[in-house]
């Protein structure tokens, strides 16, 4: 097992956008930024700050703007916002963001519910962000959602996914974020669909995002790093998830996957405890409960994994 | 990662006993008969009852009796009893045990604290009982707790459990359990532990007993099946865990472990929805939440998961 095994991981932080995004009453513009200045104070690599969509279809994230201009810049921390059109990477560039995220669908059915267009028309409407991207030196990465499985249309292949993969490819995107919105995988079929998208890109620029629906996130993380995938999506906490799905229990939890790698010796740059801190922060806020079973861990008893050293 | 995997792995259901025992209000016999019963229908293929220990020690399980006689034995689905000296083997004879289990700890203190022993001396309190089980041709396995941390003398290494193993292999146990009792192992600790043991007895008479605490338990469970282990200890819903663990958060769901083997394409003989409602049952009469993420789907919303298949 850990021949293949990746020595550093890059968590990208998705709960500020990703997690507030489905919040019923919109959460507060100084809560959102006091929320991102913790976790950027937590060692993360990478925290997705906002999403320049349309307010009309995301009222929750309407002060995209004040919130982007309002958080820290901490050197070495990349602060990414998911646009889905000209206008959005236009907003985005107006306010300094440096690295943009673009989104559409292994599953066209999906697409067309989430943002109104196939995948071939979604690729389209990303060229002239991509190109404006280019010309402002900002880094784009792709979203591929539903990489799994399909809340419309069920069960999806690997082969569809690489297709995708291969479209996002082409495009330009230097990473690619593999979804499994509704969290029906298990670590085989995980497995067998990077390695369909391994053959399309290179697998340095491929993440894994899973939403812990079945429990399964975790397993299939160990199952994609096996592969020596070294990008994982998480969200603090467990916060967020997909609204389209039933049941959903949101995306894979940062600490619980961070407490996986540190365990396992590999390393992410994240303090752990300041990590817990953050996530009881927003869910203080929040008046949520975590999803979490080590964030539901008292504080007094908290304690960092214990390293796996080969003998 | 497919080629060491097991075809079929032997789940251990564990909740009616482990899980029934730390309810602070002991459950109604008929309830625990009824329950059973219901695990009894699954599949399953091993249904751990009851224990017959002092019922001073442990009043929950005051009714081992009354619970043993009262189940349909179903073929094909062994019903072992935990006992912990030769009284408890006595009273199991008396009403018809065929299979036993017994159990020490990889760490002293935790031993002591447990049940009062060394391990050397639990081994020799074990010698008897182990005899009179070889005269009634009753089955015994042997569990070995805090596998991979103590809530007392912290991490535990794989030698410590290796010699463990060794002193039970050679006791004559036909399967031994290794259980991460506070939850705490991840992926690379649990391998090398596992390696550890299975260099002093055979993978295939090992099993593995993960508790969710940091929500580790399938990852763990993915990365010991990689190894070879076919016999994985579980407790629907998620029921029980270790009354002296920090937050603990109990044993790994039994639908959370199927549901990763089947979408797999690892049997177990287990009907999942049949399992789910088994543990709405208990849930209902225990007045208590399921902690497995799928047990609280609503039932019209589950779906089995979808079976990998090699192409």
């Amino acid at each position: 097992m850990n021949s293949a095994l990746p020595k550093h991981v890059k968590l990208v932080e998705v709960g500020a956008r990703d997690g507030l995004q489905n919040e019923k009453t919109p959460v507060a513009t100084d809560v959102k930024i006091d929320f991102i200045n913790r976790l950027s104070r937590c060692g993360l690599a990478t925290i997705e700050v906002t999403s320049f969509v349309s307010p009309e279809w995301i009222p929750q994230l309407a002060d995209a703007e004040e919130v982007y201009a309002g958080i820290d810049k901490v050197e070495g921390v990349a602060y990414p916002c998911l646009v889905p059109n000209v206008k959005g990477i236009e907003r985005a560039i107006a306010c300094g963001v440096r690295e943009i995220s673009v989104f559409t669908a292994a599953s066209e059915t999906f697409n067309r519910k989430n943002i109104n267009a196939s995948i071939a028309e979604s690729i389209e409407r990303f060229k002239p962000v991509v190109k404006i991207a280019a010309e402002h030196k900002m880094r784009v990465r792709g979203y591929i959602s539903c990489v799994l499985g399909c809340p419309y249309e069920g069960p999806i292949t690997p082969a569809q996914v690489a297709d995708v993969v291969a479209m996002l490819d082409d495009l330009g995107c230097y990473e690619i974020s593999l979804g499994d919105t509704i969290g029906v995988g298990t670590p085989a079929r995980a497995r067998n669909m990077l390695e369909a998208a391994a053959k399309r890109t290179s697998i340095d620029r491929l993440a894994v995002h899973f939403h812990n629906t079945y429990s399964q996130a975790l397993a299939n993380i160990l199952a994609c790093l096996e592969l020596g995938v070294s990008t994982v999506d998480a969200s603090v906490s467990g916060l967020g998830g997909c609204p389209y799905a039933k049941g959903s229990a949101g995306n894979v939890a940062t600490e619980d996957v961070v407490y996986m790698l540190h365990g396992m010796g590999i390393e992410t740059g994240v303090d752990f405890l300041k990590l817990l801190d953050a996530g009881d922060f927003i869910n203080a806020k929040l008046n949520r409960t975590t999803t979490s079973r080590i964030g539901s861990i008292p504080p007094a008893n908290r304690q960092r994994p214990e390293r796996f050293h080969t003998a």
